[in-house]
């Protein structure tokens, strides 16, 4: 069952597969492969909220298709499905995209399922359509600033189909650069502390058969100092109206050092990241995830008992320092004096 | 037994107590403090291998015991000591202080154990004296540097009285400033991919009451961009003609972001570790450890079966990110020009 169900599902992290929601569990990455057919509201929020799916594309997909779980089972109004569809946009409260995306197909609930799950399809392609387009105009931009010489690219976090539905942000990039035959290897950085590099962006590597090795993070900067890499690609997780953008904490690191050897880096990120309303990093705050997260390896305690931490769990490149903002509709060279505001999507 | 030990040891790694040596037993901290009584060579040479004791200096000085050890067991010369002699000084092969201090009692063995002995405390002797004169001087350029307010400190790796006899070297200075009540806190950096920092360097702040947060590497430059540290301070493994220096992966990475951020990096390691022969960091080659460090953590994989790394185990600082070296006898300032070569030691 779940070898047709991987079949079915390809390189995406989750579709409507016979008759339902079918994704990749990615809690049992890397270890193995598993996949989690899901039937009711409850199987979804829960796959939500232990991060079988993450990543906000990916969630928000979810959520759309969630609904049309909903109306299936609730039927098209009524205080069950009300509360089934609160459920939903709420299994993560801070995840914008998922409120968004479930706000989306609500309204379309008394319409049917029918009409409910075809608009979901339509997020689904379009998030599939927007990593697409991310990556060609990424690999079109790396072409420009690099020549045709094959490059290698240096990462953090996942940013990979893993994330989104698939293909990705910056993942995206890479493996448009792959299959153009213009990618010499990837250097995804673990990403403590919870190690989303190691452990999801080496799988996805290895999946789309590209070259890669593996770095601890603060190898980053060394070695992009010692010309190990061509250029560098993160994700943001919010843009602000003056190009600043708030990423993965060690995305600042990269970006300074990519600054200092001379080497472009690129944000790469939907064009839903962009935040009008905050004006600059300053306006972003930056969470403290506590200690558990960095003391601690699995049940291996990595500190003595009683270890206090600072864990902010993102950083903020200024603008400067970023070469060029790459969405799914445009890409804004910093570079060359373009900022947001003069080149709106 | 052990509990007089410990007490006899008061804050030093290793030393000579009761006719033996005593140490920390490195390898099971920071969950227990164990002391080792190293009666025989063969006892010492594995305590070596396995790192019960690590640190170029703190194994310069357990060689240098270890030689009167031999002599006390095989007399003053012979087939025997000699191979003693020899197991010592190649317990590990590429730690140069190792081979050094070995070789410096061992003509002292024709003159008897006491002889030996004698050297060997004057060895640590000045290990001590070196930790304390860079506490110092460290401590007093940061007073002139930064003003007479407590200052939040960041570092890496483990510099402290582990890797020495007693203090240590970054970490002297960090002891230092807590002791003149000018320290605030340190951030200790967690330095991926052993831990160190985690392990070690959090262990020796709680021991010396100093307050203190440990941070993941790749946080080190976002926090120095958001005026969280006045200060950075760092060991070396080796310092070029030039002032460019090797030191643990992750150190660059801190230097770029403090000046960026405009506050002063300083390097503190002994004058043992300028390397007149090399001319620059250009012409220090950079060891790779391999994957084995990076894709597991104990007996927990953290990255996809057969993943590939690329893990340098230092990385070099260009002089011109190098506020000041300060050694056990020097300070060097490049902030105002000064050069290893204009003011030696």
């Amino acid at each position: 069952m779940n070898d047709t169900n991987e079949m079915q599902l390809g390189n995406r992290s989750l579709d409507w597969i016979d008759d339902t929601v079918v994704m990749v569990d990615q809690t049992k990455l890397p270890g193995e492969l598993t996949t989690l057919r899901i039937d009711t509201v409850d199987d979804m929020v829960a796959a939500i909220k232990r991060l079988s799916v993450r990543g906000a594309p990916a969630i928000g997909v979810a959520g759309a298709f969630g609904v049309a779980v909903a109306v299936r089972a609730h039927g098209t109004s009524g205080p069950e499905l009300d509360s089934a569809i609160a459920a939903l946009a709420h299994a993560r409260p801070t995840a914008v995209n998922l409120a968004k995306m479930v706000e989306r197909v609500t309204p379309l609930a008394s319409q049917g399922f029918d009409v409910v799950l075809a608009e979901a399809m339509a997020i689904r392609d379009e998030e599939l359509a927007a990593s697409i387009a991310m990556g060609n105009l990424g690999a079109d931009l790396i072409a420009e600033l690099c020549g045709d010489q094959p490059v290698t690219a240096m990462t953090i976090c996942n940013t990979g189909g893993l994330a989104t539905v698939e293909r990705g942000t910056a993942l995206a990039v890479i493996q448009t650069l792959h299959e153009r035959g213009q990618l010499t290897e990837a250097l995804p950085c673990e990403t403590r502390p919870l190690l989303q590099g190691a452990r999801l962006t080496t799988w996805e590597l290895q999946r789309m058969g590209a070259p890669h090795r593996l770095i601890v993070d603060s190898a980053g900067p060394a070695l992009l100092s010692r010309g190990h890499a061509q250029v560098v690609l993160t994700g943001a997780d919010r843009v602000a109206a003056n190009g600043d953008s708030a990423n993965k904490i060690g995305t600042f690191s990269l970006a300074l050092a990519a600054r200092y050897a001379g080497v472009p880096f690129l944000i790469v990120a939907p064009e839903s990241t962009v935040d009008a309303a905050t004006a600059s990093g300053a306006d972003i705050e930056i969470e403290d995830r506590g200690s558990e997260e960095v003391v601690a390896f699995g049940e291996r305690a990595t500190a003595p008992d009683g270890t206090d931490t600072l864990n902010p769990a993102f950083d903020v490149t200024p603008a400067e320092l970023i070469t060029a903002i790459v969405t799914d509709k445009r890409v804004v060279r910093h570079d060359q004096g373009q900022t947001l505001a003069t080149h709106p999507a």
